[in-house]
């Protein structure tokens, strides 16, 4: 009995992981007491990996695991998550989240105009371009409403999510992360503008033929295919992805399939 | 002169960020005094965010920066990046990473059958069950070469890359973070299967009607959706999304636009 209370308690995981989640201070020297303890029982159990979860109050101990062996897995702005790799085998740790992801609204009204912006920060600021309105998806945000949140944010136009037109993905655009890109086409259920002053300069409903006729737009390459996609969702000539809710009779989440129901 | 030799060295960024990174060892004294007459200067000047990239190897460092007011943005195993904001007012700090990436390649033959695997760990783990191979996208790769990646790993099979059939989003998948995962559809180069004997149990070609109707396709409604999109394209009854290079008059990158050429 004396002995077990020298070892961290645990959460076992389905990977034969364990995962100690530090819930109080202590210092150095009980700190690496307990890890060298732990660490020596779960070899002799034939446990593989070791996950710290170390908030940030006990950043006093974040060295004190490195110096056993451990390193860093990912971190977030409370805590950082370390781990360890008992066996002598190549380590099978999960990567960490290696994309962020951004959303553009494709936003038609029934006069055929499509909402745009201008941005007070960024690439476009002082450029007098219009563009779609843009945003990043937040943690745990599905794709289509955040492009109704960032819509309403930004220009005051409640809508609802019709169809994901396209995406794009590109790599090494922040932190050596990738970025994946979705373009979103929206149906507005209000039409009067009212722009955020913060971080948007303007907004104004344009003739998509004149969004798509900028020179910056016609000069880079991706944003002339989006433009024409949008020239042509106008006409109906254009089949995206829709979104449907599926159900799991394994959990209760909520997950969207997104795909074609037009082929 | 000999002030400035009391701040960090820094690299601006196009927001106003200082970013600083260091390169040799110091002591948590000679640390503190430096960030302090730095963090000082930069407030001086009227500077934003502060970032500091912290080498694994300076672990010792950590709770010094956490102490001065830094905060966790993220980590990679042999890194730690703090940041700090100077202004009062609330911080535009980007925010980290948020999605993993995964595919599933769907690989028809010439007589309509589809590479199924077995896999030796995981979810599906003597089960029995026969489903498409999977994989997590590696940080910088494109989603169709993922695909391609996989199906040569786990099944020795050479493909290219046709289209890009759905995908799916959904949350809290690992330490809270989000998941997509992108269904491609891959033409074999190759049809001899070579399995990797350490995560794949079982590969072969099975009708595509066969893979449909195994009961744990059918029990879950988002693999019967792909299992019937899948017969579908076995038809030439489905469209998706085509994969198409785009260059940029801006930047060098190499970048993939997904969208519908069929429409």
């Amino acid at each position: 009995m004396e002995e077990n209370r020298q070892v961290f308690e645990v959460d076992e995981d389905a990977y034969g992981g364990m995962n100690v989640h530090i819930k109080e201070s202590m210092d150095s020297i009980k700190f690496i007491a307990l890890l060298r303890a732990s660490i020596s029982q779960w070899t002799n159990q034939g446990k593989k990996g070791v996950w710290i979860k170390l908030h940030i109050e006990y950043a006093h101990l974040v060295n004190d695991a490195v110096k056993e062996g451990f390193w860093y897995h990912h971190a977030e702005a409370t805590y950082l998550m370390l781990v360890y790799w008992i066996p002598q085998t190549p380590h099978t740790i999960p990567a960490n989240a290696s994309h962020r992801v951004g959303i553009g609204a494709l936003v038609i009204n029934d006069n055929g105009e499509v909402l745009v912006v201008q941005e007070k920060n960024g690439t476009f600021k002082g450029t007098g371009v219009w563009k779609l309105p843009t945003g990043v998806v937040d943690e745990g945000e599905d794709i289509c409403d955040a492009a109704i949140r960032e819509v309403h944010e930004e220009a005051g136009i409640k809508a609802e999510f019709v169809e994901l037109l396209a995406f794009r993905q590109s790599h090494k655009s922040f932190f050596g992360k990738s970025d994946l890109f979705f373009v979103c086409m929206l149906k507005p259920l209000s039409y009067n503008i009212q722009k955020q002053d913060s971080e948007i300069e303007g907004a104004q409903w344009m003739a998509i033929e004149e969004y798509a006729a900028q020179p910056f737009i016609k000069k880079h390459e991706m944003f002339n295919k989006i433009a024409e996609i949008c020239l042509a969702k106008k006409e109906n000539k254009y089949n995206g992805f829709s979104k449907v809710l599926m159900t799991s009779a394994f959990s209760t989440k909520r997950t969207y399939l997104y795909y074609s129901q037009n082929s």
